[in-house]
């Protein structure tokens, strides 16, 4: 049978972009016989091209400007991949409204904008497809918004940052600092020359509140969420997890409170027991963990990050643009009120781990017991090596179950004892 | 805004008919702001109406006749969940014949009829939906279908019968042996009275069966797969794997052989290195790796059965169905020539694990390396205990990469060596 045309405009071709350009052109055949139709990049806007590429493009398909994608009425669907909020947003507002349907994988544009995009795209009755957006090869949007439809989805815990994964894998296994560990990563192209985003939890951040969104049908504000990075995550907290049982990881937590069905979104380094499934995601690999009502527990693993891994979730979006009909049910971003508001982090409640370096006298632990006891918390474990050359010592314990806000209070309150020399590290200890 | 019904009949009301009609009742506030419509269960057909059920049904919606079911036009939608397989078939091809799409969990009914299915399907601008028929809960078909529709699928290589994990884990963690493992299944309702489909590999080939003919686009007949159940697993086995550094799992197998374009599908009790992620899946768990030439290694882990794992996949089903047009590209089964036939398992090669119990002579192991090297099949490894009271002793072997069938040959005539005294065993060592 005869296949139709799907021209497609292709803004941006970096790393994903040209991926997704080789990919397309590579499997074209397969595709062809499994959407029924030809799916051809008709035009790729590109910022530089004099710049050297690895992949090549036809003269007279390339732009430099923005706007002849989307002008050009041939061209039925948009992929967005030049990254940034701004110029992305005026580029993809243009594009819905003149009617084209839109696949990015731009989750700082999602997490900051996409309320307003996705507005846009109903009333233009088009299509936004994301999956390139979070964790990249790993078809987790599609999952959520309709493998599990049928769930409520009671919470998610997600190594989204294959970087960040990759740094505490190397400080955890080769014994490497942070410093090394992020130069190393950064020398094996696994970390930008500017890791902030990554390192920060900003990047797992933005993935999260797509993911909530998603999962509890309404916009989950960045500002509303916490965020920590891995930036102060040390070998001695490293060793002292390994000791008390756990490894740590930059996990983002996305939990429904059945009661007051609060939404808890944060993103933080956390301790996860040896033994969980989470602890075995090693190096620049990426998992999520989505438990709903009806399905229980699963888990997605793949590469969450990479030119070919994107590039297979930007050509399923493709894929699904081509075969689908506009629909606004299910298949899009469906808002409601189902549930409530984002948790304040004060009321989100946890284990935790605590370090604390205390000037080496006897009595020192027992005033810093107090003042947990004082908040009412619990102490689950100590250690306090004995063998130490300097005058200050490191007392490491697990605490029970506690809101963050009343832990943030007896870390303050401890951190002034003048028994105790540097900032505590505080940690969650994640029962995942 | 109003929503539009979508009325369902749904076939079977067994331990997955009852699932889905009670969390389809649970959760239908969020499924109708998800898909936009009302998904309705209209009519239920059950085979004995005054069987005491723990799910109760408004008694004006039951019927004990399937085809109340097909010749109601109001019904939009089937849900088939009566299992076995002719007539399943009788009565799927008469709802599609009828224009009713159908949501099936029935792996036996396609794997052996589902090419005729489809077309039917096809002449009648009907879609079949499987999703529970394959590992539960975990989305392994949308995820193949749509999520990976732009790779060439590599591999797969799933746990994907829940009986045989719980089994086998439980001869490995505690030490049971077969029966006993096995009696304790079906104590907590995870085997079945007769569990013969379960041990004997045919539960895990159907879906296998059904993986492979939707990763390369056409039917693979079950009568050209190799499938081996883990009856004969034993204890000494599981533990000369563990002292090798092997955990013993059953495995589907789907391989691309991209030389020829052959592919690969098979089910054996195989060794995996105990580092390897499958490894870690326990108990009545799946979990399915899928290589793509794209997206590189994920994997999806989950229930794969069980009353509410496998609603949620039919619940995910009925969606799409409310939710998407009728589109032969992509969404349904889609036939093509781009591979081609099924290996003969004799070419499939692998490393592998024999075990020989000989008479204790000093020759023995020498002779039995004689045939191996006549076969031209290296030796790995060789375990031979020192203390044993038997007249006989077992010896352990690791062996090279070898076609199966030099393999089998190589066996057959070590069985028949005097020194030899009980049949010998042969597992596959997987390198995945």
């Amino acid at each position: 049978m005869p296949h139709s045309l799907l021209k497609i405009g292709l803004a941006g071709f970096g790393n994903v972009g040209a991926g997704v350009y080789k990919n397309l052109e590579k499997n074209r055949d397969i595709l062809r016989e499994r959407t029924g139709r030809d799916l051809v990049v008709h035009r790729v806007a590109i910022r530089d091209p004099k710049k050297k590429r690895n992949v090549s493009l036809p003269k007279e398909n390339v732009t430099t400007d923005l706007w002849d994608i989307v002008e050009d009425d041939e061209i039925e669907l948009v992929v967005e991949l030049i990254g940034g909020v701004d110029r992305a947003f005026e580029f993809v507002e243009a594009a819905l409204k003149s009617g084209k349907s839109v696949v990015t994988g731009n989750k700082a544009l999602l997490a900051e904008r996409g309320r307003e995009l996705f507005e846009v795209a109903r009333e233009n009755n088009a299509h936004i497809y994301y999956e390139a957006a979070v964790a990249g090869g790993i078809p987790i949007i599609k999952t959520v918004q309709e493998s599990l439809i049928g769930n409520h989805i009671q919470s998610v815990a997600g190594i989204i940052n294959g970087t960040c994964n990759y740094i505490l894998t190397r400080m955890n296994e080769a014994g490497l600092q942070y410093e090394d560990a992020l130069q190393e990563a950064q020398d094996l192209g696994y970390a930008e020359a500017d890791p902030t985003l990554d390192v920060n939890g900003w990047d797992a951040a933005h993935k999260a509140v797509i993911l909530a969104s998603l999962s509890y049908g309404c916009w989950v504000p960045c500002d509303e969420i916490y965020v920590e990075g891995i930036e102060k995550v040390t070998k001695p907290d490293i060793d002292f997890a390994d000791e008390l049982g756990y490894i740590i990881k930059l996990l983002a937590i996305i939990k429904l409170h059945e009661k007051d069905r609060a939404i808890e979104v944060r993103v933080q380094p956390s301790l996860v027991p040896k033994g969980h499934i989470l602890a075995s995601v090693r190096g620049v690999f990426n998992a999520i963990l989505v438990t709903g009502d009806v399905v229980g527990e699963t888990l997605f693993y793949g590469s969450g990050a990479g030119q070919d891994p994107t590039s297979s979730s930007v050509i399923g979006d493709i894929a699904d643009a081509a075969a689908r009909c506009n629909n606004p049910g299910g298949l899009g971003f469906v808002t409601h009120d189902l549930y409530g508001k984002p948790l304040k982090v004060e009321d989100s409640v946890s284990k935790y781990y605590l370090r604390v370096q205390v000037v080496d006298t006897p009595g020192s632990l027992a005033r810093i017991a107090t003042i947990l006891g004082d908040h009412n918390i619990g102490i689950l474990s100590v250690i306090q090596p004995e063998d130490h050359d300097e005058e200050t010592a490191p007392v490491a314990l697990t605490l029970h179950f506690a809101p963050f806000g009343r832990m943030l209070e007896a870390k303050e309150k401890i951190a002034r004892l003048d028994c105790v020399s540097d900032e505590p590290v505080l940690m969650r200890v994640e029962a995942i």
